[in-house]
């Protein structure tokens, strides 16, 4: 486990939970290595206790004496703990994707699956990164980095076999969505950026969201993937929402036709173009309706002119069931 | 070929079409037999003409001389073809699922993969084929029974394993949904139904939908299939729209709360409750906004409190495409 916030946590207790469908499966699991800033790398091939991994304290590097915390390196790291799988929750480095791709290179070149839930190896390095997994017979899996755990890349990858992505529309990051709700209601801009905050859909610096970048980076991520288009970043146009009033919001929503920030891509003859913006969406739009933390997208194919996922109120266990079944697609019978 | 209407006939077309990246795939083909009520028993292993098949007057016996015509009955016309895959997309017999029932017993025991169309194998009986399949190596695949070809079925088999499907909600017969529509925009019963029958949505014979039978036959296919629950037909509480009447229709809609044929399962204490009747929609239910041919449908499960599929104007290839999409799973590599 490389980071141990919310979203590994949450695959710990996943993980425990469902051991029995994943025993049917002929999937046995110990966790052999925690790593993190504050903790170091911290292994034992053995397995670690999993009584102190999950108690609510939060755990201490010398809660596991027995384990070795001396190793210097992720590598070092994989050796001691013998790692057959490696759930990167690391957090995402918008200018480069570093640490990530450093960490995710050296566990296919190990030789263990690698599944993560940061976009930023997917943007700075997915070409490189899946050939060296099928390089190494190993997987290089992803689930978690776009609407939590629901199946949009293996969706296209395994059910749309021969189909043909034109392009998508979509409402991909939460924290913006409900900001915009807030406003919706009467708050000022940072009042409901407060409450986002509050209520733990919003990070401390939520700059990230606002501006966009959390919305470009899942854009380019699935314009990568699912459209095969190798593009960066800075490929996408990208606009937040703060220069957006109450007023502006407030007035928008009473005409029933509401802002929202949109997220799109659509190939032309001259490339893929790709966009992050506020949008006033007409009150038809499948988009219009999602509200809060829910999310959306809405692919277009030549063989299904809408295809629409849509994800509503998502649980805790979202994200971290998608490295859940990154998993078992990774291992399992 | 089994049926050759508008789905195996398209079908062609999308065989024909996406040659190329099912040759990429490991897969080649040929049609060594085709087989409806009027034509009779057509088989020639070595491959019937795909011109003459596919050519805009429709086929007739004698368009296949070399071709065996004599078989009398589905198994020794298997025989005949040495079919390694049936498309079966003959129509449905809400009664007893039958003849299609028998066509896939015989083709799994002839020691082939039976793809279909038609949903009341599933409903008559999914277990003993899924189980006879299991036993001969083969598939017995149905991805186009529901939501045209939307991976509905494959989402949970494959995408989401361990996850527990409480209950869903959906909008999955388009006549009774276009037939509303019309209603809605000021048209009678009648004249929306006849409108639906002029565009091709209805049918000659439209009870069927407008009775919920069709629905209410997805209804026990999904529960079988995802939930798990052996239902019958019958277990379904059924309700059509042939009662409502066009002034109930645009009151209800003029206070942004259409009507509705909602379909819907919820798992119970004591077993699952399944319906499809005439709803009533608040205008922030996800189904409120699915108009005419689209449909959706509304998964809530443990992981996901809801996930939510929607197919918005599916085109002419979305049901074969599930037909092309279960041939690839079943011979691809």
């Amino acid at each position: 486990l490389l980071g141990f916030g919310n979203v590994n946590r949450t695959l710990v207790q996943l993980l425990v939970d469902r051991e029995k469908e994943l025993h049917a499966r002929g999937i046995g699991w110990r966790i052999t290595g925690v790593a993190t800033r504050r903790l170091g790398w911290i292994a034992d091939a053995g397995g670690l206790d999993l009584a102190l991994l999950r108690s609510e304290r939060g755990i201490r590097a010398d809660d596991f004496p027995a384990a070795s915390s001396l190793s210097t390196n992720v590598r070092e790291w994989l050796q001691t703990a013998r790692a057959d799988v490696l759930f990167e929750a690391t957090s995402l480095n918008v200018e480069s994707g570093q640490p990530a791709v450093d960490h995710i290179r050296a566990t296919l070149e190990h030789g263990a699956h690698a599944i993560t839930a940061n976009k930023g190896p997917i943007v700075y390095a997915y070409d490189e990164l899946r050939q060296l997994a099928e390089q190494r017979g190993k997987r290089f899996l992803f689930e978690s980095t776009v609407m939590d755990g629901v199946p949009i890349f293996s969706l296209f990858q395994e059910n749309l076999p021969a189909i043909h992505l034109k392009g998508f529309r979509g409402i991909l990051n939460s924290t913006t969505n409900v900001i915009l709700a807030g406003m919706e209601d009467g708050l000022s801009f940072d009042t409901a950026l407060k409450k986002a905050q509050e209520i733990g859909v919003a990070e401390t610096d939520a700059r990230h969201d606002i501006d966009g970048w959390d919305a470009a980076v899942k854009v380019a991520a699935l314009v990568i993937v699912l459209m095969g288009e190798k593009i960066g970043l800075n490929d996408v146009q990208r606009e937040g929402i703060g220069k957006l009033t109450g007023e502006e919001v407030r007035a928008a929503r009473a005409e029933s036709t509401p802002y929202k920030l949109v997220c799109s891509a659509q190939r032309t003859e001259t490339g893929v173009v790709a966009r992050v913006a506020p949008e006033r969406l007409p009150s038809g739009d499948p988009l219009a309706w999602v509200a809060g933390s829910s999310s959306i997208v809405y692919f277009e194919t030549d063989i299904f002119p809408g295809l629409c996922i849509t994800e509503v109120n998502p649980g805790l266990y979202a994200t971290a069931y998608g490295m859940l079944v990154d998993f078992i697609r990774a291992v399992g019978k």
